[in-house]
């Protein structure tokens, strides 16, 4: 029999952060244990753990590991601020782990305020307040989920085929998903004629996870290149391009997995919509445009191994950017958890996070 | 030591066949030697040979390994005709090997035509006959690449950055290669600052053969993944984008490597040049257009497996068209052996091919 995908991706209980072990999917289901803010730092770098929103909580509890490595009992009021300042260069710490995803930064800041207002008097109520935080944050993704879904959903028409990108889905979140989330609410509505998966390259997200899931839930799928995504929405009846995010700057370009942009390009050029999916935390009003964010290149083996197997020309240079920059232009609709914005831009995108 | 590229892909001696298998390049190189025609029809389907030019070459000798087959001694005349129509059955089972690359169908009408019009009084002669043959079509086809190499470099400019796709160097031709003929020919006059290359899924020949060729050639080049090219060609200083081709329609529409009508698209979309390379005999004045053209579609198994090793969502269907086809008004430069034309369209085209 083959794996089924647990409840959840990220699990908080007995005081450790459980995460699913995302490079192994979907042929193997594994979880990690995780103790330590240094190991959370590792998962997210080595992608134990992907998808902006996921990586936000992840962070969110790795301050709750944080807290809880530093803490000792019968502290002084000195020893408890002195137990902030360890968990504030935690936090420092934790923020390199990658750079593209906003989520990341946004959680961690939504901790250290938590951190810099907590009135708790000892080292147990500040680690029950930084625990309640991260797990409300990883409830209120599972809700802003499900609210995209049901805005997004609106605009599919029955029939329709879809195509999305990377994978956005459960495992990207706390839950449901952000693009697949629109997928799932589509399908229950019982619109989705077919959802076409790219494989996305280098790490397969596409033909691991997205495949994967939609598998569970009976969702009619096709897998393709990524090099065929232009044949299948010139020749197939692919109403929608649905992808996440992992940052949309103040004027709406969307920085999301490599490939995006040529998905939003050819979709244009083919008379077809795009749409965007995210979560307000994803939505970074401090970053005015994409040019100001940080593409994530990742190492060449990415590109000439498969787990572990080299099978490129030995040693050949790669250019291994993760991400890319939508410009807001090519963005038909903005699907957030607070409304959609059609054509965003700066203007509607301030009044939205207002 | 890392192995080197053989002179030839294809060679003919003591009367075999011999073809390296590409499909282990560039890891192991092994030379795989053919008697049967039935050998070679299986090695063209498999892809132990592939790129349009080769597969013509590959079953042009197909045709001498079934004279030499099904040839006896002291024939009567009744004999010799019984072993053209022999013949005739093994080149009309060759051309079902592959359906796209128009190259095979061309190889073996030509292979045909010697069979139809061979004055030989016995197998002997016949054999000879069709032997001169597939070896003269094998070395008109570096020539012609020698040719198109030239043509096509005079376009480019000094210092300029290029993007490939797929392999259409020496291993996809007799030799020397068509978009990386013009490639090397750039490379020699001292004018290429650096070649992306495509890793080109569902089976790598970007990262496989190209880079390899690239690297053997001491040409710079940068890997990437075919969902990298949009932004390579949006930020790097890529002028031209150089394709091969499998099947030229008479309007100019171009078949080519799934993944080549998002490129040409993409650089319309940017404003940089997209130039094709193909010798006369992959230019099908027989099909009027790319919607005439049969896209061969292969098994699911090559986008879920890698080596034989499964890592995609178990039994996901996929959809894996292996060419598409660019129209020709995507097409700025089309270098042929017989000459080049600029924006191609079907006047220019019968005016070169008359």
């Amino acid at each position: 029999m083959q794996p089924s995908l647990p409840n959840r991706a990220i699990e908080w209980r007995e005081q450790c952060l459980f995460l699913l072990d995302q490079r192994r999917l979907p042929l193997t289901v594994d979880f990690l244990r995780l103790k330590t803010p240094q190991e959370a730092f590792a998962a997210i770098k080595q992608m134990v753990v992907r998808g902006a929103p996921a990586i936000g909580i992840t962070a969110a509890y790795a301050v709750v590991l944080s807290a809880q490595q530093h803490s000792v009992s019968n502290m002084t009021d000195s020893e408890l601020q002195s137990l902030k300042t360890l968990i504030t260069a935690d936090i420092d710490y934790l923020a390199l782990a990658r750079p593209t995803a906003v989520n990341l930064a946004w959680a961690l800041a939504h901790m250290q305020q938590i951190v810099d207002g907590c009135s708790a008097v000892d080292a147990t109520g500040l680690c029950l307040a930084l625990e309640q935080a991260a797990v409300q944050m990883q409830q209120a993704d599972v809700i802003a989920n499900r609210r995209m879904g049901e805005l997004g959903a609106a605009y599919i028409k029955k029939g329709s085929a879809v195509m999305t990108h990377c994978n956005a889905g459960a495992l990207a979140t706390a839950g449901y998903g952000t693009a697949l989330g629109v997928i799932r609410a589509a399908h229950a509505q019982g619109k989705l004629s077919c959802v076409f998966a790219n494989e996305t390259r280098p790490w397969f997200q596409g033909a691991r996870l997205t495949a994967w899931e939609l598998q569970q839930e009976g969702i009619t799928t096709q897998l393709l290149a990524d090099s065929a995504a232009a044949s299948a929405i010139q020749q197939k009846a692919i109403e929608w391009i649905i992808v996440g995010a992992d940052r949309v700057a103040a004027n709406g370009d969307v920085a999301n997995k490599i490939g995006t942009y040529a998905l939003a390009v050819l979709a244009r050029y083919h008379g077809k919509k795009f749409m965007v999916v995210a979560p307000d935390s994803t939505i970074d009003m401090a970053t005015s445009s994409g040019a100001d964010i940080e593409i994530e290149e990742r190492a060449a083996s990415e590109l000439t191994e498969l787990n572990g197997t080299a099978f490129a020309a030995p040693k050949v240079a790669a250019w291994n950017p993760v991400f890319d920059i939508t410009p807001a232009d090519l963005v038909d609709v903005l699907v957030t958890n607070r409304g959609v914005i059609e054509a965003p831009n700066q203007a509607k995108i301030e009044a939205l996070m207002a």
